[in-house]
């Protein structure tokens, strides 16, 4: 007999099936035993007698034929797809044997502190409160791919080892590499503008991996990162619209595809209204100063405290859960951003935020190849060591810009959740690759 | 003005348009000057007084205004998609500067050598003999995902920094990470196989990183690879069969989508007959020991020759530029490969070649927890640092299998290029990271 999926069950009643899956929950009632099977597409509750039953135990994988019946009226639970029936087991078939798990894997909730969590991740995904994370993380990482097709912007591979960095920054690993030093990509920056010499518009799904000396709740060592990079602009604020574009169309798309799993993580996606309002940083620094009393104004830039409270403003003003703040000063920005004609103490860039936090960050960048030799100058970094980059500016660019963003943490504030960790599958931290390091 | 783009022109005839883009060519032809315009949507024949060419040279970013003009019937260009009109410009605006490239980037072919080629990766990349692979890759990598995601598949990003490996094989490089060693991953196998155990159909594109201590035409040290694992088969024909609705998928795409490209570098997409042909590996050096008299039927895989001879082989026998060989020993697949029940020396795994090389691995896997634990010792394997891996297996684990292709191999033998380097946008190997390392 084919296997029916799970809910396809709920096209079946009256008819005899062949389920496979795990045992998700076991509950015995004297003659008659509740087994809740788990396939990809959800649950469904079977009914086994004890002599059929007696092998079965959670996550047990499982073959099992029976026949499709509607529960009473009173006995239907709708918090369940197939809460409407049941399956009477005809014939149960063990397929692989599962170890008794360490904590119950059958709840509604798995209530586990995070190192166990993480330590047990091969078991703990299963968790219908865990794996639907990344269901939400796999939509957004599509329609970002989407949302720049449909925008004629070309995908390309951004390389992980990369050699020796010329954009500064401590926060990089170095691996040795045939008797030679190479390092590993933080960013595909410098290749998407290279690639705009190319294909003028170009995007990227990167790895990229960060040296990160923190054990916040918001930082891991390797993220994946949405990138993209488009040329023949005519404003900066070409890029802005872009970005805000791109937001909206993965925000959309984490709605119409995640209704439930957002109902489960009790959440909305972030409100947002026609247009995102957008400030410039010094604005932001000012009206924090008056909501707060806090004075940062002569901060380069925002602190924690202050993206939670200019997102408070957003929300308060313009009922928005995102905000756009532009205009950083030229020196907290990286050496190719784009400094303001009329103010050239502060670029034309501007970071994304959401929910008290930065969601995206982009701008222009300089497209004039002497210009940008000057800038790196200016910083220390080293024009040699920007081999194929500069290579790129010499030989005729356009004017050009980009944003990037990263998944994990997009997916951790769709759903709220506490740390970032949650947010990736298999996280890596100072203290964490898969096992803890000792 | 809003910009134009040149295939857009073809619409246009007649109408004043802004054109952007860079000068691909420059032709002096006394009172008048011809220029090619090139954007990523082709080029067009522009025709300027020497007054307004005058600052205009290779690779200069322009805007260009000027009427759409048809040509007269005689100069029609054909192989041009422009080639019925050309632009009769107005205004001439010099964006970016271009530096003069050493060598000429305006001509039909770009006959450099490799270490030019890379050493200018920048520009080359510009070069319509180079930046179309780029798109068949594109396309190879877009209709993978496609083709899985039809099929129901789940996808996922897996890490690249990885524990201490365990799969054995030396060339691996280490990354020494907060007082610890860690490793790049060279495959996404161990974690593909886990999601099996929570989403039952994984599939994944990767970096995966090897260090090939290799100059050959076919070995790069990094690569993006396409890799696939599913659950709840009933056999390994089931693998099999995905791995080739899969490839069929995947050229049938580049077929679609890629025909110009495919004319340009005068080839044409694999032929694959209905069903593509399946012979043992036994069966397979029978082959050849009867076709060339060479006696390989003692040795435990194809050497290169060998794959040339088989694929001729299914060329006379089957009209097929595609073969599946199956029944590699078990001591020359990795330790989690299910050998045959009938044949327990040989395995449930096949190879796919072709043009003469392979093109894809797969096969179906072990999923009984002991058994695993027990090849793996065998194997001389540390099950202790299989991690996460054997929690997948301890806890209830469905029969499966898998597959994987690299999109470098796979584009450069659609395209029927020389050397892989060329399939790599950014080719890393030992020489050479970007820059040549010295």
């Amino acid at each position: 007999m084919t296997r029916t999926l799970i809910i396809d069950t709920l096209k079946k009643t009256g008819r005899t099936v062949l389920l496979k899956g795990w045992v998700n929950s076991r509950r015995d009632h004297g003659k008659i035993v509740f087994i809740d099977l788990r396939d990809r597409t959800g649950l469904v509750q079977t009914v086994l007698t004890p002599d059929l039953a007696s092998s079965l135990h959670p996550e047990d994988v499982v073959y099992i034929t029976g026949l499709v019946k509607p529960r009473p009226q009173n006995l239907i639970n709708s918090n369940l797809a197939t809460g409407t029936l049941e399956l009477e087991a005809q014939k149960v078939e063990l397929i692989s044997k599962a170890a008794s798990p360490p904590f119950d894997m059958g709840g509604d909730k798995l209530e586990l502190e995070l190192p166990t969590l993480l330590d047990y991740r091969s078991l703990t995904l299963r968790h219908p409160t865990v794996n639907p994370i990344f269901k939400v993380q796999e939509v957004v990482i599509d329609a970002f791919r989407k949302a720049m097709q449909k925008k004629d912007f070309f995908e390309f591979q951004a390389p992980v080892l990369i050699p020796e960095i010329a954009e500064g920054g401590s926060e990089v690993f170095k691996v040795p590499y045939f008797g030679h030093e190479v390092y590993l990509s933080q960013s595909p920056q410098l290749y998407k503008q290279i690639l705009v010499g190319v294909y003028e518009r170009v995007f990227s799904v990167n790895k990229t991996i960060r040296a990160e000396p923190s054990t916040t709740t918001r930082h891991l060592t390797e993220v994946t990162t949405l990138d993209a990079e488009f040329g023949f602009i005519d404003s900066w604020l070409d890029v802005k619209d872009m970005a805000e574009y791109t937001i909206k169309y993965v925000i959309a798309a984490v709605q119409e595809e995640c209704g439930p799993i957002l109902a489960k993580f009790n959440t909305t996606v972030p409100i947002i209204p026609k247009k995102i309002p957008m400030i410039k940083l010094r604005e932001a620094q000012e009206i924090i100063y008056k909501r707060s009393g806090r004075d940062t104004r002569q901060e380069p830039d925002l602190g924690p405290e202050d993206e939670r409270e200019i997102c408070r403003w957003a929300v308060d003003e313009f009922n928005s859960d995102l905000i756009f703040i532009s205009h950083y000063p030229v020196k907290k920005r990286p050496f190719y951003t784009y400094p303001d004609p009329k103010d050239p103490e502060h670029t034309l860039s501007f970071d994304l935020l959401g929910r008290g936090t930065e969601w995206m960050t982009g701008g222009r960048r300089i497209n004039d190849y002497d210009w940008l030799v000057k800038m790196a100058l200016d910083r220390k970094v080293d024009p040699n060591k920007l081999g194929l980059y500069l290579q790129a500016f010499k030989y005729g660019m356009p004017p050009e810009g980009g944003f990037s963003f990263g998944s994990e943490r997009i997916t951790m504030h769709i759903l709220k959740l506490k740390n970032i960790r949650e947010a990736s599958m298999f996280p890596r931290d100072m203290e964490r690759v898969d096992i803890r390091l000792s």
